[in-house]
């Protein structure tokens, strides 16, 4: 175990054949294992090339994930600690679906709120209970980024905000809200790059390896 | 008259000989005169060699502006047009006091709402009602530079974004907060420069004419 | 109504499914929908799977917009405030397209003006009265975007600016005509994002409202 | 109690007199005041004009700091969680120091370890046991920042990474540096702005709550 | 004599001892010298230490230049080549002057037109005809720098443009202006350095040496 | 004749069909016409639908540019002004090629020197001589862009320097000749944007035209 | 010979035909040839038209070269000098094997180590000894850039350090790793540009060349 | 020893005292002590406050350098190894100054040659034997930063290129000098950060003590 998870395949990268080894061999020692930023393509040619004897990964689009012997994540129970993973727009699913999946695979329990940036404020008021309960917050948006910014006049938990490259023309793809993150006004904020769903659950990962 | 109103001295590259100068030429024409970006050892120097015949300015030093002949301004009347001049923090309290006088100069009513930037937004909910009836709202921020976005999702009137240089680091002298707002996911902004209190005011007063 | 207007769908990032379940819902609700940002080949898909028994969107593929219910733009009658669209390229057409057919659809009268900047200022001239009768103008050029200063220098009302994309090298995708824009020393201009007709046609209705 | 502390003052942009008068008050309602971001020569001024009859601030320079009735910081008893707070180099000391103190303020037992960067890596291997013990790591580092990689690769724990100016030419203020930590290559990693020793110390006692 | 003309000393790295030195050798060598970017204070220094018995140069505040031996410019006569050298306002004649010193040093004729920028331009219009027999045209801008573009619509003669680092925010120090004019949509434009007048003036002079 | 010359088409954003009319159009008022950035395969269909009946245009693929009527270009004769177009390398030849062509299209000799950049300067010195009699000199270098600083020390002709995007990395896709050209501390140069043979023809053409 | 060996060609710019017409005269000349940043389609196309009577070249996928007469590449003897070719992570592998290829076309022994970055500092260090040894030392890595900084503390000879663009977001296609290596706090490392494998190796022979 | 040479002193942020006791005690140790990058009034302190019975150091101003037991540097003696320092104009010398001193500091011989850059090439000539016989390079130059793409095309060792903050507006603090270097079509060229004579200098120690 590299700090406390099965190695994770960082897909960007690598050849089908790669991709398919490594998941084989981790999934072998360890029951289950993950590969992220796997294009559409590239997936379905691992999976048109799998050896027949062996059980199958299965591929989640919008994360661009392929997972061996996941199975499926489950709601948090009560008094369960879990991760929040909130987006500002639907534009940032896959950022959020690629960190869900993570947290799920690091063994983690997470709920997943949707399109309540500040382009419609009035859509995050109904969950901020959910939100104060979480143990870390996963805050994910493109173009201006200000959704962590409110989380973070509103809520007194760690927040993580990841940066996504939603937007056109002076967002940058995504530095313009990456820089903006960094420069909140508000307070217990921290920043992860652009598109790092998957650095984000990471983090969260090592602060509640510390319960 | 140029553009409707009388010329407004750029202050920041004019010796205190050259503001004097115009300042007592434009008041002399327009019964008012107005000298922005003049900094408070400027403004000192003008003072004191004022001709004593004269009627003196009057420094104000926040706004870094010199006036002549203004008065004091009004609240609006009840009915009566305004433009809302709203600031995020206590420190882009410069650039609101600039676009403020430089309204005032240009015969509009305004209101100045402090200090309801997205790190307290409570304190920006009991201001609503008066943003509501504003015929523009100029809205200013620094660091990340999210109030207009947050505005911009409540209200339904034109929003003038002014990005302030507060902030450090990758805030970078306010590009940063120029660069979000540019990219707001809300609707119905427009940005003028870093800083740039008298250019928003000059926008608004070009809006207000056309009633 | 979100913000006096149906909501318009962002076609960026979303599938043909995806809009065409948009542009039915939206139209069933307020008898009309557009959606930006669609490419001709997405359009074509939509279009080719349309289903036969609802009324077809119509596709405008300079302004790369799909329609439903919109009919024919008419043009100002006498009296009737209207916004000008003027381009100082035939390259930023499309951006000039997109603006007028959200202005269509948010219910506001425009004229377009083209290819009248700085390299040929003699083509501006003949304009000039239509320009300063209109409430609103939306100024668009890109490479080094300098036609909203000289309208800023000729015209007393409110010029929202639009930097666009075109130009090469350090044109910088719109960056260059954008950062000029913003440090305009003509005044009465404000500005939004590179290639946004959307988000100026915005800021006109926001503006146009408060009449 | 804005997030669960006393509200901490941000020095940089405010008079001598503002920063006595929020110490005061802060001070009379919790026992306790901390202003961030104070110079030298401000923090004299503020010294030498104190009221008589009122317990007078103590100055750290190299925090840049004023404390009103903090005391001396104790070392974490044995059990106790703490805050590790590391730096490359002596020059990030002050950086250190900000978030120390900020950390006492907030009620954190806190360890510092200096001038352990990645030019001399040997000093750092003694410490491994305090840095893996710790709840939380904050990782100052100017230059190219590679500290907190290094760190990152050795501890399971949260770190947060702060970037500091320290450096000339292409280090940029400390851009390169948060750049570069923004882009790390190991895992539990999370970024605050340029020498926010003051935000990571925050951003620490967000995650410090949880428990 | 390189490049047809004395060599001309750039004073911004350079002692008042060195400036004096080089002022003196050049002088005794060509009949006349210039050196360029020499601050008030150092202008005064050198003046003030200056050797009784020899020539002393004069200073140009203005320019920022000490000539030595260079009389009064003439106006061109009729027939004569003359460089025109147009500024868009008046923060820019420091600029002008340094070219027009340059030119005057290098024995070249000029008229200088100021603060007929794109603010104003109807302020351009009576000197077309001026400008239209120059043989070759200087234009100087800050800000957004449009001049350059204005006037390479107008004229067919060649047009060297100077960016100036006038302006504040996300003018940059002049690289808006820069990035502006090189991508200017007019014809028969070249760029130089910001605040370079004495680089447009040595371009002209090797122009003009081709007649 | 706009600025004494036809109208030269850009081709970059236009349709096949809007490029063939306009050349016909051009050349059937001035007997010539020509387009520039017209990409190989759009320059096969232009002329795959070329109207039988038509003098058909020819394409030059190095250049990228489509020709009607223009012929051979001639050697400058004794005594003849002419241009000459010097490169670095091999991979700036299309800019040259552009640059000349153009300068053909307006009735310009030249001759196209070609690989004489830093690398190996001894291939400079064997055409020193044929660049002296220049009247205009265009240099055209990628990279690190060091061309035009070499030949300004050398020559005392105006120089014309055009960046182009060959390299890779940190090159920037020509920012960094760019910027280099623009603080050469050699003397007589200008410069045009990133790849812009075209713009420097038109500046010698606006150059030569003053004899 | 230039430099001191056989030019080797630069395959980016080129049609396939130019790379093979000078693969054949080089190899003519001196009996190797080498090509380097050749695609695999143009490999593939420049062997399927190689003359059948010539020796054919053999194509390296990873380093995109092409080689002619180059045969293996041997180990380094005993006492024999050798230069590290040293990775950070599997994906900077193509830049090693490009440099490594230039190392053998010129002459020199190497050793590749790889994968021995920050995120794993335990698999460096095995490799110390072999390191210590090495004349020169190539350090490849991108996002962050951190090996060349851990190297320098641990290494007296001169290290050669090679950002790639390895990475996403604000990695920047590798100047975050150029700036980072630039700015190292460590000592004896200097760089080259973004994935300039071959430029390390050159620089690494010019090194060589003074034994 | 660390890296092979005692430590030496970066003066920029230590205090008068910081650097007395350091002196002081790497004098002691080894007999000789050198601080870089002290400023005149620093080092006028320094020596103001210097305790009279130990041996004082010598400030050189040009270098911003003190050096304790050092002695004169001695020109290299008849097939003694050496490293040449070459500057590309006036401006640049400080830091030669700063690489010569630190060569001196570490053992090793040196030959300086200042003033030859592209500007006046023909300065160049008379050293290219001195220049090839060395056996390492260090080439300075501010601007455009020429001078080590000319040498590395004439000369076969290898360059270690510094790119220096001389130069005003575009030249951006030695940033295009830097990314000019980078991007060199000259080969055998490495580049360390702006400014850094001492980094070169200890590049070249690496590399000299591997023989
Ligand atoms: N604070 C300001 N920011 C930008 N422009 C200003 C400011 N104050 C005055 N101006 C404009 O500066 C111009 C006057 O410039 P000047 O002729 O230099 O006084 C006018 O166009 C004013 O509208
Ligand atoms: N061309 C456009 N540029 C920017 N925003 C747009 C554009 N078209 C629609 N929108 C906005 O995108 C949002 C809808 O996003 P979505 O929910 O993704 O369809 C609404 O706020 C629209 O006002
Ligand atoms: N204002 C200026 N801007 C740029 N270069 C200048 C300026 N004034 C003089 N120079 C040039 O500086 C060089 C002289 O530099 P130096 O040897 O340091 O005096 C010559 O090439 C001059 O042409
Ligand atoms: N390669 C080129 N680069 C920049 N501008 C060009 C180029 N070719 C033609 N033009 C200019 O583009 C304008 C014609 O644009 P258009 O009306 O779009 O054809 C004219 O001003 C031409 O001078
Ligand atoms: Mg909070
Ligand atoms: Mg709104
Ligand atoms: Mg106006
Ligand atoms: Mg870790
Ligand atoms: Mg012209
Ligand atoms: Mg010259
Ligand atoms: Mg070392
Ligand atoms: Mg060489």
């Amino acid at each position: 175990l590299r700090q406390g998870s099965p190695e994770i395949i960082f897909g960007e990268n690598k050849t089908p054949q790669q991709i398919s080894d490594n998941l084989i061999r981790i999934h072998a020692a360890h029951g289950k294992a993950l590969a992220t930023r796997v294009g559409a393509d590239k997936a379905a040619e691992i999976l048109a090339t799998w050896s027949p004897g062996l059980p199958a990964p299965s591929y989640q689009p919008s994360a661009r994930c392929l997972t061996l012997g996941l199975g499926q994540a489950a709601s948090p129970a009560d008094g369960e600690r879990y991760v929040a993973v909130v987006t500002a727009g639907t534009s940032d699913l896959a950022i959020s679906d690629e960190a869900a999946l993570t947290l799920q695979f690091l063994g983690h329990r997470f709920v997943q709120i949707n399109d309540v940036g500040v382009a419609g404020l009035h859509r995050l008021f109904p969950h901020l209970e959910v939100l104060q309960k979480a143990t870390c917050i996963i805050a994910i948006a493109g173009m201006e980024g200000a959704l962590p910014s409110v989380l973070g006049g509103l809520l007194p938990g760690p927040i993580v905000a990841v940066p996504t490259s939603t937007g056109y023309g002076i967002a940058r793809d995504g530095e313009t809200a990456l820089h903006a993150m960094l420069t909140s006004c508000a307070s217990g904020i921290s920043v992860v790059n652009i598109d790092n769903g998957f650095g984000a659950a990471l983090f969260a990962h090592a602060l509640l390896r510390q319960f």
